[in-house]
């Protein structure tokens, strides 16, 4: 679903460009949703947001992780003909919608000349600098080959392993074993060991073809600020797992109208 | 309402000190709130107290903000037939009234002997030192001149404006609009601006003769020990504003029995 | 209850010790509680478990609070046939069984070959290193000679009374007084006092033959890790009292099937 929309958020926004304002009107809970993510591994990014719909791309400083998230043009409440590239600072974003309930639409709109955002909802409105795109990072390049193993499992249940991996060592074991048909989640610590294990219970659904196992830092996905810990508790992962791969895991948006993306390359192990 | 009040408490209490302890019984709720609005500004503070009720006046170490708090005596359960002046700690007061609940009466003896106030509420006992009033700053001159403009809005609206403009601010603009029939709430930042408009929505009630325009410091009214803080958020406030005058801002306390004033000098601005 | 237990566990367990491993299935909230009480006191502790229940006695470092924990086997789903001495991070264990719910069934296997523990609940497994009983503490001797007073209260009214005393010192005494039939709890502060006095309500049960007075640190009874904050607000505590003696208090464990002892030693004062 990401592969395509980068790619002609790349191409297409040039063309689009023009100076005409563009007006954008949303739930906020849809942008604070978007916004939550985005924290995770970022302070700032590029809005690819238009007649589109919208995509962000981002990838972490140390390059280790990166998320995408597409939203389908229907999960806005209404959103003007133009295209634009907009970079925005993602916590300032999130104080000014801090007032607006879930439900209540918010109205964006960017007056390209100024490169200035205006946001209104209820008797409030701010007047925010955009941030030139081109002085930004790069999102992510597509970084993950197909891997054999997929696997689906509540957000809450694939976290509560990780953080019981994370009790007694800093990195964390994934494994698929076809034989078992499990998924094992694995802490080895100096004294202590853990592990959690996904078999028919736990798992919606589940791909084993081969073993793999792949080992990938606890920080980045359960850190103060984890991957997985602004996702909502009961929504479904959907997770790619290789051998000595990176992790790729994805979840609905907004009830199907977008969704997020979020990858992890593997600790690189001398053993 | 404040007005007379101070006056009196100033000139009576020598007349009327005495040696006879003082005994007032009241319930903790609105001793509580009292103590909260106070500590905003202060550590401690001089009680005009007894039978004409209580009076409480207070002004910051900077000579930025003052409070003004009247309490009728019907306000109590019961007061004796002197009236002092009572220097106290209130984070101490506060902290001997933690175990009561807000209706619970609370016996309040004061011994001008010793200086010394006993306080009791169900099986506790707290003896607790008074502070010689002689040796505390003094209260508020009344120092806010008649100002054209005057607004009735909720608290938390009110708040939440201030709070706004202090995303992008240590400073807000408090306006007033004869033509368009608004009170603007306006943070001036760097790069962004924020304002709040209240029209016919949102004031209570307004007097808008002329225009006016006075700049505050966001961190006395919003701040860690903002004024506005203690105040309860469906409280309707008063608030009279003038062209570079201090804000004054009066709300109820206690269904009536009582009033708390606030008044915020402006800040100086050379442009 | 608890002068038994200990001179049992110290003695058979040797008898007792083989290489087989002792397998012991016990709902999650008991084990919680007895950590939780642990915590106040120690970070570590040598559980004497097996087919007699589990006892715990602690000594803090500084040799003035001590604790001690028995449950008899009917605690347990089910116990095996050994009986060990294990010594186990409280802390870590505390960490493992987080994700279970009170009524959790948990299976602890002990090891005693390699010394380890495996804990195990619902898809989870954690292997755990014990310590070596023979590096620890030794637990507390029997120090509490027979005192004249007794009284039962509830955890919360203790717990508020000598809270309030740490309002103005860092100590508290505790008074019982034949004549007035009460228990008084008093603070004595620099400029400050606080008492509670306990008379016929407030007390459960009181026996006070005598006049008795001793002085405690409120830091090891209500401070950060105070002894009475892991209680249950609505226990019943049994408190023995002697003149600067030792204060014993002891409240149930698991409906009854076990119990919780603690005891500090009194400040000396010389006066």
């Amino acid at each position: 679903m990401s592969e395509a929309a980068p790619k002609d958020a790349e191409e297409e926004p040039s063309a689009a460009t023009s100076t005409d304002p563009l007006e954008v009107i949303v739930r906020a809970g849809v942008v604070k949703d978007v916004i939550g993510q985005m924290q995770s591994i970022v302070d700032e990014g590029v809005f690819q947001i238009g007649r589109e719909g919208l995509y962000v791309g981002v990838v972490d400083p140390a390059n280790v992780a990166m998320l995408e998230i597409d939203l389908e043009p229907k999960a806005f409440e209404s959103v003007g003909d133009g295209q634009f590239p907009i970079g925005l600072d993602i916590n300032r974003l999130e104080d000014y919608l801090k007032r607006a309930s879930k439900s209540d639409p918010v109205e964006f709109e960017y007056l390209p000349e100024t490169r200035k955002m205006e946001i209104r909802h209820e008797k409030r409105e701010f007047n925010m600098a955009a941030i030139d795109p081109d002085s930004m990072r790069n999102g992510p390049d597509d970084m993950v080959p197909d891997v054999p193993v997929s696997f689906s499992v509540a957000v809450s249940e694939f976290r509560a392993a990780i953080e019981d991996a994370d009790l007694v060592a800093d990195h964390v074991i994934v494994e698929a074993d076809p034989d078992a048909e499990e998924i094992r989640v694995l802490g080895n610590g100096d004294t202590d060991d853990v592990r959690t294990v996904f078999g028919n219970e736990g798992l919606e659904e589940a791909q084993v073809p081969e073993e793999v196992r792949s080992i990938f830092s606890t920080d980045y996905l359960v850190g103060d600020d984890g991957m997985l810990n602004p996702m909502p508790k009961d929504a479904i992962l959907s997770v790619k797992l290789g051998d000595e791969m990176p992790l790729k895991a994805v979840h609905e948006l907004d009830d199907g109208r977008g969704s997020v993306e979020i990858g992890l390359a593997p600790r690189i192990v001398s053993d």
